[in-house]
């Protein structure tokens, strides 16, 4: 008996680390000091110019999104959907992302379906100016179907300790403003999977009208990045006070995680057009506003909580980045750390 | 519907939380800003006191010893796996651990399990002196199954710049210190499960006389971590010139992931005694021995490469910080690269 009849190929483990050898390189920043393949990536924090760096990580998967990948055949868009996540995840914190590594798990590796996760991850970190610093490629058999595999990243980022975003100078009175969301993001997919294969018994590649594209593109947009259009915010020295990642638990269970006790945010349903795709879920699945809300992130992917007297400024600066759609979608008041929709 | 009905239960995964908040509170050194629950760990780098600070970045897995754990109903080890392997990934590179994130994917979330892997993974962290900063839950259903779940971990240390292990300077005529394994470490699962579990048909809860113990006790047995027995010698200001984790591909693989051009590592087989659970699975699944040295540690779980003058010192040193099983297992000769056994 040897490795490769137990289910383990170790050269197929190899010929992968080599394809994506120069993946990574391609996303090399001036912090680096590594090449992939060393037992730990290697990044040199001065490079970053901070002078009290605090550093800021996040872990993050892309949950049953994989799913769809898997019956649609595409396997380079979620490595932008993970690196996305994990980016925006520390940009509410005021962070910039230094690297990211990535866990790469499957039943059976297929060294063309690893290489094109890698592709998305490697694209999603240039365009971040993140390095792709190290990850794990595990082959294990009979923990994956065939075919199937899962994907989790780790990021790192920096940011100087006096520029933290935390939420500790929410009050009542500021502004909350929406950034819109791509899609669906990273969550959710459980219940619109259910919704859509199962009780709507669509198929990947049918066409649904009212989303003007196929299942499978509509629920393969990628995540998206923040950091493009909030960045230049947190440079020119905006005070934003407190920012949520819409994710999990949408903006029911998010938004509260940055208020500080005495506080409620207040939501007006009527702010911002709900995007078609989420309409659709809703109806084919009869589901509950309240669930949806709680699941989904209903087309507000970030948001920012500023001083009534800075929202105009923040809509603006936002505008110049390039960011068009953001909108004023309520403001906090005194309460006690939830959500008030109306 | 709703997202329950589609087999996600946010409820549980806000016990998890809830209840893992306070065995990561425990964990906490200097540097931790953040409590568990913000989107991202917050860790403030000048509590470590470096003049040009490196991060060390390294993910890893438990791979399938996840399935003998499962066999067992023992899941409070696997953390202890994860944590020990990814220090040793930065340690050999001279780092200290700063923080480490987990994610946990599973199926269906059984909060209790959730929590025992947590209880592994915070125990090594404090003895690690390592902050558990944050991590990922994800319940995923269908990806895996009944009571499965797969687990990775991600560490960032620092070195300063200075002293960072290279193995640049290794040379001919340098000498090979190996470091005792605890047992399999987290690598081989998969052949090894393959002849005990199909071969030898035994069953995680039936004794082996020749390993005086249970299958799932030998099988389980942590990864051990090396820094408490190589730290005292880095900051001795011992000069250790190239340090391998041996891990997945064996000595075969990871000693030369070490070695720079021009060299090659001679290993000395009789140099060390093998453990009896190598011979064992050797002689159950009749492994030609080529093999065996490139899929297990085969007894050695680290290696140092020091000049030779300095040999004896560092055996001294390391008996003096407690390891009384480092022998001397080769040296390094001019070469290509490889490691030659003999």
């Amino acid at each position: 008996m040897d490795y490769k009849h137990a289910g383990v190929d170790i050269d197929a483990g190899n010929e992968v680390v080599r394809r994506i050898k120069g993946l990574a390189r391609g996303t090399a920043t001036a912090g680096v000091l590594s090449d992939l393949g060393s037992f730990g990536g290697l990044f040199r924090l001065g490079a970053s110019g901070l002078q009290d760096p605090v550093l800021v990580a996040s872990a993050d998967g892309v949950g049953t999104k994989l799913r769809v990948a898997f019956m649609a055949g595409i396997h380079d868009t979620v490595g932008e959907d993970l690196v996305n996540h994990c980016v925006n995840d520390i940009l509410v914190q005021g962070a910039a992302p230094l690297f990211f590594l990535d866990y790469l798990a499957t039943g059976r590796l297929d060294p063309d379906v690893a290489v094109k996760i890698v592709e998305g991850l490697a694209r999603a970190c240039r365009a971040n100016g993140c390095a792709l610093l190290g990850g794990e490629t595990a082959e294990m058999p009979g923990f994956y179907a065939d075919g199937e595999y899962d994907v989790a990243g780790f990021i790192v980022g920096a940011v100087d300790r006096s520029r933290l975003v935390d939420g500790r100078g929410i009050a009542a009175g500021d502004v909350l403003i929406g950034l819109p969301s791509s899609g669906l993001h990273t969550n959710g997919y459980s219940l619109a999977r259910s919704i859509v294969f199962d009780r709507l018994k669509l198929s990947a590649s049918d066409r649904v009208p009212e989303l003007e594209t196929t299942v499978a593109a509509a629920l393969l947009k990628p995540h998206r990045s923040y950091l493009p259009v909030v960045r230049p915010l947190l440079d020119g020295g905006l005070a934003i006070k407190g920012m949520a990642h819409i994710t999990g638990g949408g903006i029911t269970d998010n938004l509260p995680r940055v208020l500080p006790d005495g506080t409620e945010a207040r939501v007006h349903l009527d702010a911002w057009d709900v995007p078609p795709i989420f309409r659709w879920l809703q109806r084919g699945g009869g589901v509950p506003r309240e669930d949806m809300l709680r699941t989904f992130n209903m087309g507000i992917g970030l948001i920012l909580v500023v001083a009534a007297q800075d929202a105009e400024a923040t809509l603006g600066a936002l505008r110049d980045a390039g960011e068009t759609g953001a909108v004023r979608i309520g403001e906090i008041g005194a309460g006690s750390g939830g959500v008030r929709y109306s």
